[in-house]
């Protein structure tokens, strides 16, 4: 049976690291291991109840036959959403058994597979009626995306119960695919998808059944690209190839899946042309258009990136998908050597800009992540377009197969959090890891290892530790570690031998690159990973767009237990600008009265889960 | 003859101000004057070519059986941007005949003519295989818009020419419209237009043709306006009636054409609950929407008002058309009862955000005018959407009809630049007035007042003036005068008598509202009526993101003849973040890297006329 792994590096010839299988992982702590619970008592159920309530799964029986005289139900694409409930679902049971998300996820299966169609077609919008049309519009009807997350759900469903159902049905729909589109030469057509998520699933497929043509087909679709075969716009990334592109541009989800699917074609074939550019266009994204909550995609107008440093706050979009796009891409490209600042930006990303996206409960959704609101914004039980909802359940049952990974003779310890594990080294030999810490609200961290034998150890320090961290072994004298790098102990490591990590974590201002003229004269706070904002209910009575924390006042930690989930707060002596003149302009003099505002913030992605108001990341310096 | 007055309220019982017709007043200032002469020479002469060139008058040759065997040319409301260059063509022969002018404009009007049908419609894109689609969708198809623009036109044609030609067509179009639309009770179809113009128009026809019918008729489109007979969108406007409204809403130009249309019928009808609703939105708008440089419509979704306080610059949308809106809005407030907070914006907005349309050549234009920007943004030769240069050649023909009004024995001063003009009281009583000024470059204005007896004057202290204005009346002791207010003189007049008025213009630093959080720590130049910014030229090699302005660094103005048409520079000791670090963010550290740069300013309108570079308004104060 095949490992229960996100992306199955094991045997990919140009990358470094190896997976460590979701269910080799097991999360002990308070912060993450909660939120996997809900998702499998709450946010699973809840959306198996959505999709049959909105019709998505009735859509399956109505191509199947099984159910007749209904309409197709909802957006063309929301198949989708089916399937990517379905991976959550496979990775939830990698964490552990749950009878009835089985049976549901069993079942609907059994209605995926009976809507088959003979020639392993498979798409409920393109039935009956419209089956003459199946193809005629790649552009914007979404058929080789819904087939790519049908792939990735059976990967998934597969690697994780052994079970070969739903993988038959994705592998018949993926030869039909390799069939019909590819270069002309081949006698084929040319085409790709509007919204790239096939070559993904096409590279991981092949992984899985060790066939080449699943590779090659997505080879086919990263290359086919940018050369105008969907219209040779930038929203879908057709305006110009992957290798000549400059900036993350269009549609930030499609983009991000694609850079996904590049390097994931890149660790299996080599071609230093896509990494050239996939490292070219990482650094412009990083340095340029990340919020930085890790979120992407600034502009409402096509979802899309904005130009360099163009970051507004309130207006930010920062959709949850594409928050979860970005730590796709930096997994993969953390994978192929190794390289920590991947590891950094994926961290900020999934407790940030995609955690966001949950509510506390477990059942409600951002689709859009802004970093200021003036409390409108709330989070919805579900969405009409429904991918966030699914993907967020995705990504936090699979949360385990991010912490670790393996290369030749190193453990590599990417993520912080208690939990209990068992990696295996290239020569076969498992090793035991068990972290006590309490992260991501303090920066001890206590790994125990149980494994003999000369091996390294890997352990990321992140770059916001800005050189204050420390390690020590066994109590024996600390030494200092680098930010932003992966400390190595290479040692003969004997059963028991215990690791301490100090992350020291004082709160943080963090200010903006001078580029960015939004954040123009203001900071954010931050503490570890963790980005904060002010709400509305710590700051009663005063406006938070008024609200000034002076550079000198000192910034305080408490923790509140029977708040938010439990959290940590921080909180400074800060003043509130005059905001009852009404005037929108006024000529600047000395003195503007201000007053005494304490100034209290809480984790950013806590925020709009209590009553609705008035939200702030980023914060005046000025007074 | 009718007088040729903008807004005629000569005999509007509620409003208190009578215009001053456009041909009394005879700019012959450094600023205005070569702008009037160019709109004659280049900008209305290059604009009717535009027009030819691009099918918009053959689509009247079109429809008039002219030319056959041509299709219509380009967007359905076309017919609108040809209405409005003959209305600016009339505006213009007020000012001084011009042969050309006048015989292309005839032409234009004798094409327009011919097109028009039996039984009165017009409109070239409803013709032959569209005829039977008149008026079937009143939301998406601008047909009473372009008729608005017709009757405009032709209103503006006869009160400048005395011809009838125009006015006849457009008086049995609006016949047409008035037998219609309106009250079922009246047994007519209820309907608004998607798009406002027509408002307006009908009140001005009913003022020139003394028929109560097209007042009534604009009422009628007032009233039934926001209870979804379009669809009931805020985009529209047609979300809740005008009375119901609490802020300005969905697209800025739709949103502003209703209010002055709204003011055109309060002012002859005296409706108090349309007054309580236009001044209540007035308020909002100037207190939490509108830009410093007088634009409007922050977003580029919809073209429309953004949230209160949102207030973007580099993806500020102010398009051109939503500024003149404005000075038309402010325009007809003014004259209802003198309220000088309605000139201070007309003043701003058309020294700013309305006159950065035209480039110095004038033949230029842009249709949005955003606050900052990184040199992509300039201006077009025209445009498929060409609403904006018609109606900037429009504002600029019609100019000196703002500069007065009169009521009763009082004469009002609303603008100042050099002139010579003469505006008659109630009694019949000519005026000479004569501006000497080198107004805006400099506050010092000498009126010289050429008549006898008693009346009084009225000058308007601007509100930027900031409590420093100062007049005096023959060389008598100089006294203070209010700013943000008219300053009366009621005196026994003696021709040759001498008012001077000391406006003083410091540069000024100013600050936004705390709400506004795209402009925290940031100040704005002004200096009089002028908006300044920051351009690339005056700093190579330094990025304009990153300078700062110190609170505490002397501002200097020097006259440079030479540039840009003549213009002041505000100068000062500024600095330079540094921005070589790569990261996007970064903690707060004491000391930031700081270089000199010297800062120089110039005005906004005038930007974007020499080479391609970074544009900002808003100026760090931070360091």
């Amino acid at each position: 049976m095949a490992a229960a792994v996100v992306v199955d590096t094991a045997k990919s010839r140009h990358a470094r690291l190896r997976p460590v299988p979701v269910d080799a992982v097991k999360l002990t702590d308070r912060f993450w291991r909660p939120r996997q619970e809900r998702n499998r008592t709450h946010t699973l159920p809840s959306q198996q109840r959505q999709c049959e309530a909105t019709g998505r799964i009735d859509n399956f029986r109505r191509a199947s036959g099984r159910k007749s005289g209904v309409p197709f139900h909802g957006f063309f694409f929301n198949d989708s959403d089916v399937y990517k409930w379905v991976e959550a679902c496979a990775w939830q049971l990698a964490i552990e058994h749950d009878r009835e998300i089985e049976q549901t996820c069993d079942a609907v299966i059994t209605e995926i597979a009976a809507a088959q169609q003979p020639d392993g077609y498979l798409n409920t919008y393109y039935m009956f009626e419209r089956e003459k049309e199946r193809w005629t519009n790649l552009k914007d009807m979404h058929e080789l995306y819904c087939a790519g997350h049908l792939i990735q759900a059976a990967v998934a469903h597969h690697r994780v119960t052994g079970q070969t159902k739903l993988l038959d049905v994705a592998t018949r729909f993926a030869d039909l695919i390799c069939q019909r589109f590819g270069p002309k030469e081949q006698g084929k057509t040319e085409g790709v998808c509007g919204h790239q998520e096939i070559e993904m699933a096409m590279v991981e497929l092949s992984r899985l059944t060790g066939d080449e043509k699943y590779l090659q087909q997505a080879s086919y679709f990263i290359d086919a690209r940018g050369r105008g075969l969907i219209g040779g716009n930038p929203y879908h990334q057709d305006h110009k190839p992957l290798r000549e592109m400059e900036a993350v541009t269009g549609h930030a989800v499609r983009m991000l899946y694609y850079t996904s699917g590049a390097a994931d074609v890149y660790a299996e074939t080599g071609d230093d042309t896509i990494r050239t550019s996939l490292e070219r266009l990482w650094t412009q994204m990083s340095q340029r258009v990340t919020y930085i909550t890790g979120g992407q995609g600034a502009r409402w107008e096509g979802e899309a990136f904005g130009s360099d440093y163009e970051l507004p706050n309130a207006r930010a979009y920062t959709e949850t998908c594409a928050g979860i796009a970005n730590v796709m891409w930096c997994w993969r490209m953390l994978q192929l050597d190794g390289e920590p600042k991947y590891a950094d930006m994926l961290e900020t990303a999934l407790y940030n800009g995609v955690l966001s996206c949950l509510s506390l409960d477990g059942e409600h959704y951002f689709y859009q992540n802004p970093l200021a609101n003036d409390g409108g914004h709330r989070r919805q039980p579900w969405f009409e377009c429904a991918c966030c909802p699914p993907n967020i359940a995705r990504v936090l049952a699979q949360l385990g197969g991010y912490f670790y990974s393996t290369s030749d003779d190193t453990v590599w310890v990417h993520l912080y959090a208690a939990n209990q594990s068992q990696v295996k080294l290239r020569d076969r030999r498992a090793i035991g890891i068990q972290q006590e810490t309490d992260y991501p609200w303090d920066g001890e961290v206590r790994l125990t290892i149980d494994g003999d034998g000369e091996f390294k150890l890997k352990l990321r320090i992140p770059a916001w530790c800005d050189g204050d961290a420390s390690m020590s072994v066994n109590g024996e004298n600390a030494f200092k570690a680098a930010a932003g790098a992966y400390a190595t102990l290479r040692r003969r490591w004997k059963r028991g031998d215990v690791v301490r990590l100090n992350l020291p974590m004082p709160p943080r201002r963090m200010l903006s690159h001078p580029y960015v003229s939004d954040n123009a004269g203001k900071v954010a706070l931050t503490r570890g990973p963790l980005v904060f904002c002010l709400e509305h209910v710590e700051h009663a009575g005063v406006d938070l767009r008024s609200i000034v924390l002076p550079d000198d006042a000192e910034l305080s930690v408490a923790w509140r237990d029977e708040l938010l989930g439990g959290i940590s707060m921080i909180t400074a002596a800060g003043k509130g600008l005059d905001d009852a003149e009404p005037r929108l302009y006024l000529p600047l003099r000395p003195g503007t009265a201000q007053r005494d505002v304490t100034l209290t913030a809480i984790p950013y992605y806590a925020w709009a889960n209590r009553e609705a108001g008035r939200m702030t990341v980023w914060i005046r310096r000025d007074g």
